[in-house]
């Protein structure tokens, strides 16, 4: 693609998105919109999904009408009809660009600082699996990344730390684009943002570039776009000076940042771009072609590397067939059987340590398995034998065919790389670090779940079970979070068959991130447990007909109930015992199986390291910690909140009296009428 | 106090915290720690409250056993028996630096990059108290903030925001020493963290000074805190070079990081600083004597202070007593009468709009509140009328002693720099986002609420009633966070009253941190709400004898609920609606009136626009969200989503059916053994 010799149809074409940008909600973009879009992004609007696609974010998420009106001039399923229901119930262009909604979005974006650090993810994938399958003469994967991205992602600190991994890995793939216009919603970035932003993205070791005239100089734009995507060694920052609402005659305002023009501006504005101010969605006949022939040429460019790809397979059938595998996102075959199965036999072991031991066994099998630690490694146990970091090969320290992330001390960063990591497709990355600091990363988590990326949080040292570090680090509202977001899997598994079952379910659930807590301490394992069971996310561990009360438990705490049970049963006490590793799993079995398992005929009592909030939906009464933790040896602790078989026997025995007393039917919470 | 001519005592000294850290755990920066707080820090061990102190903070907290003891030898209420009792039940020196469980500790630290942050608050205050009441002569608020800080705290988001904002601010008064030793837990920082971070700090707009023999040349350091103390104009980082776990055979490498010594190493290290490698716990005389005389400076540096407000108060009696009073932390008489009262039939407003009229008629009345918005001002309407933006006075934009934050697009370093304000007394901070995107600031929330610090968090936009947005930012999961959070209000206000009720107890409570959901759209006034009423938590807003069915609901449901009502009662059956804006502070009312809230005799019906999870303790059904929301008209998207009179109507009849013909007594959910 010729990326100089713009016409006046170039200019017509960044005026029509200007008067369609009017026409939806106008943003100031337009010119490197075009200028990108028209002559640099390798992609095919035919076929969104082509792997070598050029990836494009647009981390300002809330300027997504551009983004619309990209991908209908460039012929994705977006059609003026699509514009027009803007921000309309159950239409494709909802008001922040949504994957999986919109055809041709590559990542959910309008949190800021999002885009930008999936983008990190996008590129760190690219590398990688252009380093693991690329040979020569075959250069199958070598897209780029661009993203756009405004003030407000700039000062947000998830941005901060994934720009300064990007330095430290020399993403020479990633070419960001600042919409330079000195506005923010509360006005001028004078107010609070007078950094020196060009200083601190050289600090972080990007090349940083400058066009001064970007509401309307096409080719210094061209020029700084091609100079970055030809710059292999660093990432890059193009400063970009923009007059938001640029053609408005609040041009230069904050009042045009998220809110439409009003009629008689956008009709100003329409007149001084040359089009009929009484005419609204117009696409001139020239851009129209001008965006015909640019889809032709991706279409060919996606035929070509399809015919690579073709004499790829013939010269090297082994990788050739592993690459279609993990594009497709086939999961290899019999991967699963690597998983350890227990018996109770076998020696108590902390569940960080199962973790460790499950990535020892299924990373040789998974070569698409990526992932690593916030600066945590050597207690989250995430780096499996045999691993190479991830590293530009300068550093000595590894190559960009390794599969282990060193993501520093960058929680945020990290799930919001992993995000772009799983968006990329092909990779089933994991990030790890103490369940206490995933909630730095919420705004990640949440994204996770809601863009349905296969994201998986290693997420050790789950509760008080950690010790002396003290309430400063130890969970009691997370998990109730993590339980409340929608499609989110929270594993506590509570032994060696139920961690293999949590790491069976998050790998094989595709379209669904989990966090998995994971112990300190040691664990027994339980007699009762099984892969099988655990995958339904609850089961009972251990049944007993007529019951006078069930004990539901999940993790470190259902061998807490066991001693409860046994102290219980020499008073003469029945006692079923149901372990729950995955709330959300076993929200999705049948009602029968559910009822089964959390049953109605006696009282059920919840006993959890965590706080209460949320166990009323299985159980009657809990047992729990609606306080901060306490730092000190974890047996003294847990004994100081009462959670030891002994003083938990005592309460359910006033449980069970209280039910005795009122003597009614007592019904399981999940019999319910809705 | 001296700076420079350290002897041989001073090096004793330095050993002496060298030996006492390997007794407890060791770490590096004793040199600098001696320097700092024997030489510079202006405290009074015996008044650890004065209100002019130096505040120091352990941002990296991991570090605490160096922090104990040095409060231990600088006089503070810290024994050699509590320093044997590091990270032991109910010590008072736990794993890690807890503010209100150990003399002298000014913030609660351990999660990394919050104690930099809260210091950028605590600089911020001093700021604003000093611009607010000093007069020539009287330099009545003049400390300075001293931060240690590691590498990782440099990595975390949340300190770049909040260095970011502090070099705009440009906070003379804010000294951070770095112990760049190059070490985190995953070993040396070039596996990860390669960017130049003196740059970086310049380019925020800080003064960056260095020290290459951080392990030994006292001098040294001494000059460069006094540079960074006289320097005015900037905030300063000094980069100390530092060898972890100096003296031990294993300095330098990451084993020493936050694990302890072996007992030989202990030995070999005491032996080397010419201690007895037999003793433990020791500090020679000449040391004690050192201490000794910088904590009777304190005492007198404190007296004369003492004096010096005595003066102040004879001089201007009206400043005097307004500033004892904001010290010693209480409100302005009668400042309660200024919240608005409604009655039903004035018109629906918006919660945030109820909440900016609240701020507007308490601010003139309550001079401590500040507080702004994450660049978000326009849409939290969080700025009073007159309000003057708190920004150095070379901006043009404001003064020291202006009351409004422009915090940037930075939630999590608003968040933790509020706790910083909150912290040094004397202040009301508030910081406003979309409820969506408190969870941004997760890892400040939950510090707030361990810390026991009145931050209020004004969180407009608070459920898909924002409308058109979409998913990306209409929160479901976070009020379920944010209700499991201990020590945490979570406010959803129905109405005017109940806006009202909010900021009351928000307010009053002084030792708990709130979060105020707010509604982008207008929400009728309630016939039956109170503020009497709604500040109890909970409450019947519509009493029926023999009710067939209670509904329960919070916020902008609460309308709704009464419009199902409507439907029931058209079709004969009798209900009750109670309202419950805030769970922890209705947990907190006797249990009667809990039960005659949500009595027993009818099923519970809860209505709620987020995730049903935690209803449970309150309702036996739950209608709600959970999944994610969608983008469009408000209107219609509660429409989509079941959430209209009509459709409630229809489940709940459902549920009074299924009760009905179950035939059993129903018992609330707070009826129950334990």
């Amino acid at each position: 693609m010729s990326i100089q010799g713009f016409t006046e149809v170039d200019q017509l074409a960044v005026n029509t998105i200007r008067t369609l940008a009017a026409d939806v909600v106008a943003k100031g973009m337009a010119p490197v919109a075009h200028v990108l879009w028209s002559r640099f992004l390798n992609n095919n609007p035919k076929n969104s999904h082509w792997y070598n696609r050029d990836r494009f974010v647009l981390s300002n998420g809330h300027a997504c009408a551009l983004q619309y009106i990209l991908l209908h001039l460039a012929g994705y399923k977006v059609s003026l009809d699509d514009l027009k229901n803007f921000r309309q119930v159950d239409s494709i262009t909802p008001g922040h660009p949504e994957v999986g909604i919109t055809d041709g979005i590559e990542v959910t974006t309008g949190p800021l600082g999002q885009g930008i650090s999936n983008a990190v993810g996008l590129a760190i994938a690219q590398a990688h699996v252009g380093a693991v399958f690329n040979k020569d003469g075959f250069p199958l994967v070598n897209n780029k990344t661009y993203v756009f991205l405004g003030d407000g992602c700039l000062q947000e600190g998830v941005a901060s730390e994934a720009a300064s991994l990007a330095g430290h890995l020399q993403l020479g793939n990633l070419i960001a684009i600042w919409d330079d216009n000195h506005i923010t919603i509360d006005g001028d970035t004078a107010v609070s943002f007078t950094e020196d932003v060009e200083a601190r993205f050289r600090s972080y070791g990007w090349e940083v570039l400058h066009v001064t005239a970007g509401d309307n100089d096409l080719n210094a734009i061209a020029g700084a776009i091609a100079e970055a995507r030809d710059n292999n060694a660093k990432p890059t920052l193009i400063a970009l000076k923009t007059t938001i609402g640029y053609g408005s005659t609040k041009a230069g305002t904050h009042d045009v940042h998220g809110a439409p023009l009003k009629a008689d501006d956008i009709k100003q504005l329409k007149t001084k771009f040359g089009f009929n101010p009484e005419e609204s969605f117009v696409v001139p006949p020239q851009v129209a072609d001008l965006w015909a022939k640019k889809a032709q040429a991706g279409e060919k460019a996606n035929a070509e590397w399809d015919a690579l790809l073709k004499k790829y397979e013939a010269q090297y059938p082994q990788d050739g067939a592993e690459f279609t595998r993990r594009v497709e996102g086939r999961l290899p075959d019999g991967w699963e059987k690597h998983l350890p199965v227990f018996t109770p036999d076998q020696p108590a072991v902390a569940s960080r340590k199962l973790s460790e031991n499950i990535i020892n066994a299924l990373a040789p099998h998974i070569p698409e398995l990526v992932g690593g630690s916030a600066d945590l490694t050597g207690s989250n146990l995430t780096r499996w034998k045999g691993a190479e970091d991830f590293q530009p090969p300068s550093t000595g320290l590894g190559s960009y065919a390794g599969r282990y992330f060193r993501f520093g001390v960058r929680e945020h960063g990290m799930t919001a790389i992993c995000n772009g990591l799983a968006a990329y497709g092909g990779l089933i990355p994991f990030g790890a670090t103490f369940l206490n600091f995933v909630s730095y990363a919420a705004g990640a988590v949440r994204l996770s779940a809601l863009s349905h990326l296969r994201v998986l949080n290693v997420a050790t040292h789950d509760s008080i079970g950690l010790g002396e570090d003290g309430p400063t680090h130890q969970p009691i509202e997370t998990a109730a979070w993590l339980r409340a977001t929608p499609n989110l899997e929270f594993w506590r598994p509570a032994d060696g068959n139920e961690t293999s079952a949590a790491y069976l379910v998050a790998i094989k659930s595709v379209h669904t991130p989990s966090v998995l807590a994971l112990s300190r301490q040691n664990l027994p394992q339980l007699e009762g447990s099984s892969i099988e069971k655990a995958s339904k996310g609850g089961y009972v561990l251990q049944e007993e007909q007529n019951a006078d009360v069930t004990l539901v438990s999940t993790g470190s705490e259902v061998s807490i109930a066991v001693d409860a049970a046994k102290v219980l049963r020499a008073k003469g006490l029945k006692v079923r015992i149901t372990s729950i590793p995955c709330f959300i799993t076993f929200d999705q079995q049948p009602h029968d199986y559910k009822v089964a398992t959390l049953p109605s005929g006696a009282p059920i009592v919840s006993i959890e390291a965590y706080s209460t909030f949320g166990w009323a939906k299985y159980s009657h009464e809990h047992i729990g910690i609606d306080t901060f933790g306490a730092s000190g040896p974890y047996l003294q602790v847990y004994k100081k909140f009462g959670l030891d078989g002994e003083q938990i026997a005592a309460k359910v025995e006033k449980v069970v009296d209280f039910y005795k007393k009122r003597g009614v039917q007592v019904f399981s919470p999940l019999d319910t009428a809705l």
